[in-house]
């Protein structure tokens, strides 16, 4: 009965459309109050959002096994289930990570700037809330409290909606989330988690909710941020791919090279910090080219190579003009001899991603150039590509590495999810005319 | 003859699409160059730049003038005609602020976080150009070369599209521009102007066309700015309205409420910062309603008002609904008596555009509370709404106003034309695993 069935995917529409709404509704509602929250308060209530994640374990846990089952039922890989499976140590680690997001310095309010006219005005720029971040991510189930938090301690509401694999686990954190915001007096509808499976939420999102989300971050893998990125109607905070560089250049040291290189690549080979390319001075190749290719092969790591690479090591496979446009996510890395500092600086920019690219050199002069040249969110100079991460910026925590160039660039920890507004004080003065 | 139509239209938007492509291409590669040229060098082409325009300025005029003819023969307004119309101390003028947007600090290069890390890490992070600013304006030429100064001056190229009735002025100032860039070193391509009529350019541009535009400006009435913000694939610094309020609290002044009031609204009534709305606390309605109402009536703005204020003088015509969310942009005002600072906020928070509100007080929290609760680019205390002004702000010049939340917000100055990235500086840090 196709009639039939049409009128009923009309309501189901019409339903989600409402609920969607509605979700919006609250969420920009609950965001004017968390605005004017306080510090102490906020951090009371992540503390208290800890606790109830804890006291909520066993119910938690209960809806994780549910959640797995399927998982297992649906014949998803090991490799998911072991991300999406909670125990009591790592439930205790999410409840541990919201509470160390809670004693962050408070994000807002911090005076960034403060104007004194001649005519008496006082105009100062302080730091406020975003508003309504929308979140929709993948996989483990620990991102509902993370960036939940995150959201919460700059001041926002946040609209989460999980993957489907991960759905009843991440409505349990929720739940207990505002609970743990009520229970401390602040809005309960500042956490609001998408209550359905229905993907069609995904796009009600991504055209902004009528005007009550400010911004979306999507945490998960290529296909998901290819969507959000092509479809959203709001800002996007993410990175689509992260092909990390490490150029050695001519005046490198050897030893800081190599130890530098494998930690780039090799010490997780899954993250968007992890080296894809590595680039090869002609000046230092004769004697740099075979004991890094070399040590890189002895880790473990395959190494797709130009003719140079490929003579340095007969276990270098030709590497084509796809593989400087691919990040491999995998202990692969592609390699080639770049002809200076320029030719370096170009290969970044032709087949980059504007992510993270380092420069191992002893040669203060050609690292300026390099870090002042190479347009990347991150840019560094004898130090790994894998310190691409929020924590280790001292941020406490980020929701995820951005690569667009407006407002959040690079890491996006808490001070990033505010915005500002200027605040003028006279004593009367008007505008002459 | 249709088919020929159809292929000629065709051809034409084959022709459009690549020459924009070619636009956009010759903007990126000239911001690249434009990024890294010194403070030093920017200054020296904007102030050749101004040379420039001063000695083609018969050139520049004799094109004015084939527009003001234009804009003649078509019918147009005396205002736009007016507003079109370069004579030679306008023509300075313009000159002039481009020398002045040249003296401004570089707003490249500024550090604007240092953070040490226990690991010896020194991350800096850096302002730097946000790359390509596409300008979309109607109306007044002189935007050509403002808003090409601005742009320049924050090391980014500009893509420059003018309205129809400016089109000769603007190619002629444009060209100027690109030889004073050629003149003094830098890329003569990072000043572009679309060279075509064609309303599909403007489509393009909203495209991004293909990465090579970063950010949007409209400067133009509603209807352009709407269909900017509605089409746009890239963000966009705009406002929509000015809905702006002058809120007389209970603990204000009479003379300074009256003076700041006439200001906000009859200093200019053409321009975004101009007050919309008058709201004024009943606590003291009974003091200040009928003199603040006949100041502005004697002063020739018409009031529409609530039952409140049409007691207060016959000349008050009754306001409907659609009058609170009215941005007049002449000489009339709306006007009601509230119940206290938190129907003031909630009215600004229902009708207003997150533009600009003024609180007039005595009373140091309950400015204090308007400060932060009202929602607002820029919020006032005892100061005129018509110190929106990038200009009022000390940033010497302003692109625009912003009322989005992200990235820019308020007066857009040079500052809000960069972007930044992360510089990390070690000695071979290695990330632990």
């Amino acid at each position: 009965m196709p009639v039939l069935n049409l009128r009923s995917d009309l309501a189901a529409a019409d339903d989600l459309g409402t609920q969607m709404a509605e979700i919006g509704r609250r969420a920009r509602a609950a965001a004017r109050k968390m605005a004017l929250a306080s510090a102490q308060a906020k951090d009371i209530a992540l503390r208290t959002i800890a606790e109830c994640i804890r006291s909520r374990g066993p119910e938690i846990l209960r809806e994780n096994a549910r959640d797995v089952a399927a998982a297992k039922a649906a014949g998803h890989s090991q490799a998911l289930i072991d991300r999406l499976t909670l125990d009591e140590k790592r439930l205790a680690g999410i409840a541990d990570a919201v509470e160390k997001i809670g004693a962050l310095p408070d994000p807002v309010g911090r005076q960034l700037a403060a104007i004194e006219r001649p005519n008496g005005l006082l105009i100062e720029r302080i730091a406020v809330p975003l508003g309504v971040i929308g979140v929709i991510f993948e996989g483990r189930p620990n991102v509902t409290a993370d960036a939940g938090a995150l959201c919460l301690k700059a001041g926002n509401a946040a609209i989460l909606r999980a993957g489907s694999d991960s759905h009843r686990s991440a409505m349990a954190i929720a739940h207990a989330m505002s609970e743990g915001l009520a229970a401390s007096g602040l809005p309960a509808d500042a956490i609001q988690i998408v209550p359905t499976r229905d993907r069609a939420a995904v796009g009600a999102m991504l055209s902004g909710l009528d005007g009550c989300i400010d911004v979306i971050v999507p945490r998960g893998g290529r296909g998901l941020v290819e969507r959000v990125q092509g479809e959203a109607k709001v800002p996007v905070f993410a990175h689509l791919d992260g092909i990390c560089h490490v150029y050695i250049h001519g005046q490198a040291d050897l030893d800081m090279a190599r130890t530098v290189l494998l930690n780039s690549k090799m010490r997780r080979t899954g993250i968007c910090g992890a080296a894809e390319t590595l680039l090869v001075d002609a000046a230092c190749a004769r004697t740099h080219l075979v004991p890094l290719v070399t040590a890189l092969l002895d880790a473990g790591c395959a190494v797709r190579g130009d003719e140079a690479a490929r003579a340095a090591d007969p276990r270098v496979t030709p590497a084509s003009e796809i593989d400087w446009r691919t990040e491999y996510l995998d202990a692969v890395i592609s390699a080639r001899v770049v002809d200076g500092l320029d030719a370096a600086i170009d290969h970044i920019e032709t087949y980059g991603s504007h992510h993270t690219d380092a420069i191992i050199t002893e040669d203060a002069e050609a690292a300026s150039r390099f870090l002042a040249e190479v347009d990347s969110a991150i840019v560094t100079h004898n130090a790994s590509t894998q310190f691409a991460d929020g924590g280790e910026f001292g941020f406490g925590a980020e929701i995820g590495i951005a690569t667009g160039r407006m407002h959040a660039r690079g890491p996006v920890g808490v001070e990033q999810l505010t915005t500002f507004k200027y605040r003028v004080h006279g004593n009367g003065q008007t505008r002459p005319v």
